[in-house]
């Protein structure tokens, strides 16, 4: 299997419901440093996963979505958690919404797979990882 | 398939049995920066995979075991080379006891699957990955 | 010139004032990873600039001041943008006081200077350095 | 699964061909820090799955081949686009050949897969991972 | 002092003349991970060193002369060896140039020394460091 | 100023004596990664500060004399606690003499301070830096 993976990020306010969350519950922020990894088994005719300037671009616009936004008035977001998991998994869901209208170029319909990371700190990340259902 | 992934470090002497390891058979030691990676296929009614303050105590709780000692000397690894990669299955074994024992919240009987990766140097890391048996 | 370095990091949610700013003048996000440098030209008896352990915790005292909250509703910081480099500034000063205090220890009136720098994401940071007035 | 990674560089100037690439058409160049995890099922009676140091070593040899090189001169990839992807599976192929010839020792034939990661810059990277087949 | 820094890279071809560059003297490449660290004694009215968006975009700026580039053919360095820290002050002094124009706005004619910081790969770099003349 | 920093790491066992070292007073140990950094104010006739191949040699030199051992064994250390900036001052001196004998070569008399950092972790690190003394 072969992958590439680029990089961006974005810097997010929220609050986080639940006694769990702890010092969370308060209105806080967070940067992301997102990756996403992009998977096929066969390279395309130019010898490439996905051209990397152009997923760089379509993270970007996925990202300008929530960058310096407060997530806890997202319309999207009304009644969730906007955990760091759950946001890979929102990025993951846009990405591949993009990657199945041909964004990223036509011969990205072979990419199988994805994984995207959040970091949101030097000591904790989470991620979604998953097939890409066309 | 989500994750979450907490990091922490232990500093420990040791020494290797056997030529393979040349002048790694004299005591020395070595930092290691432990990532552990939860999986889990649903996110909790939280939106967690696991609660990342949770999940890092547990990880130090673990790893306290360890920290500061010499583990030529430590009763549980009598006979055995403490190599990078059977470190990370033994903290792996550990932290996979604690989620059973219910340490990091009832939900985490979820988490299905765990990696453990033990950074020894910059140039140099290992890794134990399985399913967590219940 | 002999330098300990020790980091930690905090979560808050700010807005920034004037156009300069752009998007960012809407309520968002950061996540600072913070580095403090202790200096002193001499090291003390048992061989240290600073203790490592108490160090640490004084950073996360510092920074327990902030983390997890909306700098918006500060009071310590009406009518201030909070950019990153004034934030270096505000834990630098946090930190001396601790060190004038003695909370690091007694012999740590030796510091003679620090470094603070907030990495608010994998391509931009920001710091603040100045000796320690006694 | 068990795993150990190993890393090393190679500094290299290569030009692509097709639109695609934009200005990567010109000759340009690129620092390639690359890893390579080891994955086997088991540790041998040493309790390693691989020798760090000679799993660096024959790393080392394997991109010694193309270190400061211009790849569009090398006989191997004559007609070839030296992506980053590509050249991610070039190393495994290599490194492969090698595990198989027993250079990294004999017990190493129980190295199941393995997974090779080119980094190009902090923000982008390509890998290739497969079974070794034996 | 204050100090605020930003990341970008290129990825370039070049070859070194002289024996002490061994396989160097050959064509090969790198990318560059650059970082300018700017500093300024007191901040401007909005709480700035400078602004990270248009530091960012004037880096872009100067290294888009260079990237994606043969420096061999580089008009600018006929008959210069582009070492890693002969580059460093060709970007520093392109950066002062820009900070003297009042691309990065007027008030930045206040920013007094920058550092640039090109780092070759995980374990080499070099940098130039200096006031700004005015 | 121009500078060069190259780095290499060593792996050792030690203890250290004194209450404020808690748990550390145990035999424990240490993987340091290490960046020695050069300093001069013109580049030499080929464009160089020092070069990198050497200079990474002679940290492999300096290093080799602790790295897989004890250090409360280690002659040199009798009665001294090896903590991380104790030890950045002891690679200073060692390669500082390196530079001194012409072991980087003839020109690097030119080299005028050099900084030693050790990192012990991805959370703390210790340096010493000063002006070479000739």
């Amino acid at each position: 299997m072969y992958s590439v993976s680029v990089r961006s990020h974005m810097m997010i306010a929220h609050s986080l419901s639940g006694p769990v969350f702890g010092p969370a519950q308060r209105l806080h922020g967070a940067t992301y440093v997102v990756d996403v990894e992009f998977r096929r088994s066969e390279l395309d005719a130019d010898g490439l996963v996905v051209d990397i300037g152009r997923a760089t671009e379509v993270l970007h616009a996925v990202l300008s979505d929530f960058n310096y936004r407060n997530l806890d008035d997202h319309p999207g977001f009304h009644g969730r958690n906007t955990t760091t998991e759950f946001l890979a998994r929102v990025v993951f869901d846009r990405v591949a919404e993009a990657v199945r209208r041909g964004d990223l170029g036509a011969g990205t319909r072979s990419i199988e797979s994805m994984r995207v990371t959040l970091r949101e700190s030097h000591v904790a990340s989470a991620a979604f990882e998953a097939a890409i259902p066309f």
